[in-house]
């Protein structure tokens, strides 16, 4: 027996009972006449002596040991002269009889810290050692807890938990798939599913009625920041529901979670219309901790000779309050940051709400005092306040006052991580025109309903459709989203028709779906939640890559084990492939 | 709202409550003056009415109206005259006061009921109306249930759920991969994993201590009747434990999940080294619900002149309790029966323990009354039982000696579904030696610890060496297996030696876990259990294709979706790759 106890589990009610306990050397501290071992297992820290009552060969055996040795040691527990109240087991410390190395360690290329001084790419090298920091530990044991919370309100609430295929088939729409190719099915190919959108809609025609998996899926993309390419959704479908039925579920389930694991009561979970929120948020995920809304005052601006705004298909502005201080040099700073490609406006214009009641602005020469007061009116600004404008093509200008937004934000701190403010944003038009390929695109996915009091626009003007599709949005980041489905078949074979297939490409990619739907479909509506994003945000993590054990870098590439890598020739020769490498240029 | 009640909700008391229903038509009964509509969902089956009292406009509805048509009803819960005591719903019935058609469907291409006349193609084409069927959606519900207690046991033993990722590197030993080409890295491919192996014992390195996920396999292997591409484990790793703690705790899952999930309690779990199992029921995975063990009875009957038994390696014997009135047509089957190439014997030697206490056998020419009455005490055979005797090579007559046993007990009645006898084999060879390649393979995998005791035999006699690896047998059937593992890097270095990796090869392909091993790893060992297996044992079903709602064929075919598929070649040339289909010859 490696033994008695854990490294976490020793208390005072313990003194004077014989343990053996494993784990690995935290620290070693020698003060000459006593040494101390922190010896650790996930469990916790338990403190080991060696003092003049020790044997001396396990005293001499000190000398042979490092950090993050394996040990197993047996001892008598006995209570501390000095205790530490820090830690649970630190009324108690073991006085050594027996010292055996169960593996010994190289040191470490960083320290087995909290705060380490380990860099990116070595932590993720030696994801191993990485994943014994206990910030990084506690992330998935918290991710754990998640799935368990998940499952519980599911499980309770009738939802049947039901496996997807991992090896499916290839569609050109949407996102680039992973294919893997088929050796028994010469010059054939599976794929790795996007989401298994497809097969819990069948299983809705199958009268599962309610189902659930937490499931892997996978997206051949170019990785940004937060993207990995294989990545977890809480992936969910109900029958006989309307979009209501839906959001007050997941609302629950939300609820439940925060409840569960952060303890944190979150009640209100306001609707939104995709409208509202590009207009007064600049983004379709708006953060709602703060205000800062944005003003549309294009009609206000017009008409006094300044060029800049006249020419303008939009004028609109945020107020931060409590700004009119800014320095030339901070506006400064603010002007190149909306001018950096990422936001690419063409420039800023700001009016300071003086503490007198005056104003100063860069636009003075065009604006008189009662003009800009209007403004101030109009944004709700107030003595004190900065109202910061831009101006030009109306989509662009919203998303770069949206972002304009968080950064005021973030510089003035009102983006608390402990806050947690959700909301559904509902009401997305059910396609958007891409005009470099002069057709439409299901926003979210050609299986999403159009909204009945729209379908008629469906023939006569398509992108004024709306959807019954929903986006659960929380503290200004996506969590999850969904939408009530197509379930009839020859609707399908319109939202097909208007995205451009023929009925040929469409019978061929997606005829078993259109079939299904032939043998009696019930109404249905699902949502996934992206249940990475969802578990950085409880921990309180920017990057999903920290709530992942084995994550990939931005290549694509697991470090750590070195993949992807080539294959054997012979490989290749048995799924019937070549090579077709080209010449960099 | 789509339904105030599920099918199967309603009860006595709901007497004159107005209800909202929606399901599919199971049936409709027209009585002349009165008809039925048998409405079902996943919860149950409810009895809609339409009588004389009934508006005449829904009546004429009924005539549209056919099988699986999904509809949404209205009406008032009244008592049924003639009541049904079979089902939960059967006191009561509605009177109906509105129908509203939701679906139309066309006639199902067989009938939605327990015993189908849909054969198998037809049933995996339209998978989504079989799964229609209660006998299998129940498996599905079965298989969540058994998702669920898996995973409420392995929480309250702090076993950490982690997820390993799905997109790993390739290695050539064991079984073949799946491999997927990775676009961002020209050349170079991903594997699906096999099993999480390797990273789960990194998490032991890492100190998660305890590690469990219920996770998609793959294997591209030329599939049998019960294999699948793609197959689930319940995968599983500790740290600090020897052999004997590891059978303890998932003894306890197994135990755990036959109380909850069937209320049954499977109590003894005896272990049997697999010497003994191969000895004695020619198997490594015995069928212990009966007896019927093989004697080696060679030196009994060798020197009596019978040249097939005096020129073989081994003869063995069954004995078939009640069987000595077997006829000589029965005793012919037998015979061709072990000379089937999948059996491969030469021959069947039976003889009959009569009633009166005399023998009659196919070698009486050379055997007497003495002779065979001595194979009777050897044998364990009384008066009324068969003897049947095989001769040859030792492994090969031992694998067909355990067939036969199979094959008598399934005559006799002996294995019973409902009869559950679990056992560990344990003390698995490390290491097989295969001929064609002339090499040693790890009989389990090449991470598993050979017993300390005979790790010096890994120089001398390495087929000798008996490893520290266990499988868990239900009724004959492996449901799952696992190890102790090499933690010490030197160790594991040595282990791929003896299986002819070079050390740059093994450094190319395992260098992360060796190196891994370098910085403090614990003593680990683990275990999977093939859930698949598992589900349709507990279903009573035959073939894993049951309890998997989207299972592909013999030829690895989804025949519901169609795939795999072809791809387009721009896909292929994303990929860097192109097709070498090699001419069918």
């Amino acid at each position: 027996m490696y033994r008695t106890h854990t490294c976490g589990e020793l208390r005072i009610d313990h003194v004077n009972t014989e343990v053996t306990l494993s784990g690995w050397v935290q620290r070693i501290r020698d003060l000459g006449a006593m040494s101390f071992i922190d010896l650790r297992d996930r469990y916790g820290i338990t403190q080991l002596v060696v003092d003049e009552n020790t044997d001396k060969a396990i005293a001499d055996q000190l000398d042979e040991l490092g950090r993050e040795f394996v040990l197993q040691v047996k001892g008598l527990v006995r209570e501390r002269s000095s205790k530490n109240k820090n830690i649970p087991t630190g009324e108690i410390e073991i006085a050594l009889n027996e010292i055996k190395v169960l593996s010994a360690a190289e040191l470490p290329p960083f320290t087995i810290q909290d705060d380490t001084d380990g860099g990116d790419d070595l932590r993720m090298k030696y994801r191993y050692l990485d994943l014994r920091r206990n910030p990084v530990r506690e992330n998935l044991v918290l991710r754990a807890k998640m799935a368990h919370a998940v499952r519980s309100y599911l499980n309770a609430k009738d939802f049947i938990e039901t496996e997807t295929p991992v090896l499916i088939k290839s569609t050109p729409e949407g996102a680039r798939d992973f294919v893997v190719p088929s050796r028994m099915n010469p010059g054939e190919f599976y794929a790795l599913p996007q989401s298994p959108q497809t097969f819990k809609q069948l299983l809705m025609v199958a009268g599962f009625d309610r189902y659930y998996q937490i499931v892997k899926c996978f997206r051949d993309e170019d990785l940004r920041a937060d993207r990995q390419p294989e990545f977890t959704q809480i992936d969910c479908e109900m029958s006989f529901v309307e979009q209501k039925d839906v959001l007050e579920m997941f609302e629950g389930l939300t609820r439940h979670m925060f409840k569960e694991v952060l303890d944190v009561e979150v009640t209100e979970f306001p609707w939104m219309p995709y409208s509202e929120a590009m207009e007064k948020y600049g983004s379709d995920k708006p953060d709602t901790r703060f205000d800062m809304l944005i003003s549309d005052i294009t009609e206000t601006v017009k008409g006094k000779d300044f060029v800049v705004f006249d020419s303008a298909e939009y004028i609109g502005a945020i107020c931060a309050k409590g700004c009119a201080e800014y320095t030339r040099k901070q506006l400064d700073a603010l002007t190149n940051w909306v001018k950096r490609p990422q936001i690419g406006a063409k420039g800023l214009v700001y009016v300071k709400c003086n503490a007198d009641g005056t104003f100063k602005s860069s636009v003075d020469k065009f604006y008189s005092e009662e003009d800009l007061k209007l403004w101030a009116e109009q944004t709700g600004a107030e003595a004190g306040d900065l109202i910061l404008v831009m101006s030009g093509d109306r989509k662009h200008m919203l998303d770069a006052l949206g972002e304009l937004r968080l950064e005021m934000a973030n510089q003035l701190g009102l983006r608390d991580k402990n806050v947690f403010k959700p909301l559904w944003v509902v009401d997305f038009p059910l396609l958007e025109w891409d005009e470099d390929s002069q057709r439409f695109y299901a926003m979210h996915h050609p299986f999403t309903a159009p909204k009945p009091e729209d379908i008629s626009l469906l023939d006569t003007d398509p992108g004024k459709v709306r959807a019954n599709a929903y986006d659960l949005v929380i503290n200004g980041v996506e969590i999850g989203g969904g939408s009530v489905r197509i379930f009839n078949a020859d609707l399908q074979a319109k939202m097909f028709d208007k995205l451009g297939f023929t009925p040929e490409e469409a019978e061929a990619q997606f005829g078993f779906l259109m079939n299904a739907f032939k043998f009696g479909a019930p109404p249905h509506a699902g949502i996934a939640f992206g249940f990475d994003r969802l578990v950085s945000m409880f921990a309180g993590e920017d990057t999903i890559r920290d709530v992942i054990a084995f994550p990939k870098n931005n290549s694509g590439r697991d470090v750590m084990i070195d993949s992807p890598a080539p294959i054997a020739n012979a490989q290749l020769d048995e799924l019937n492939l070549k090579l077709d490498l080209k010449e960099k240029k």
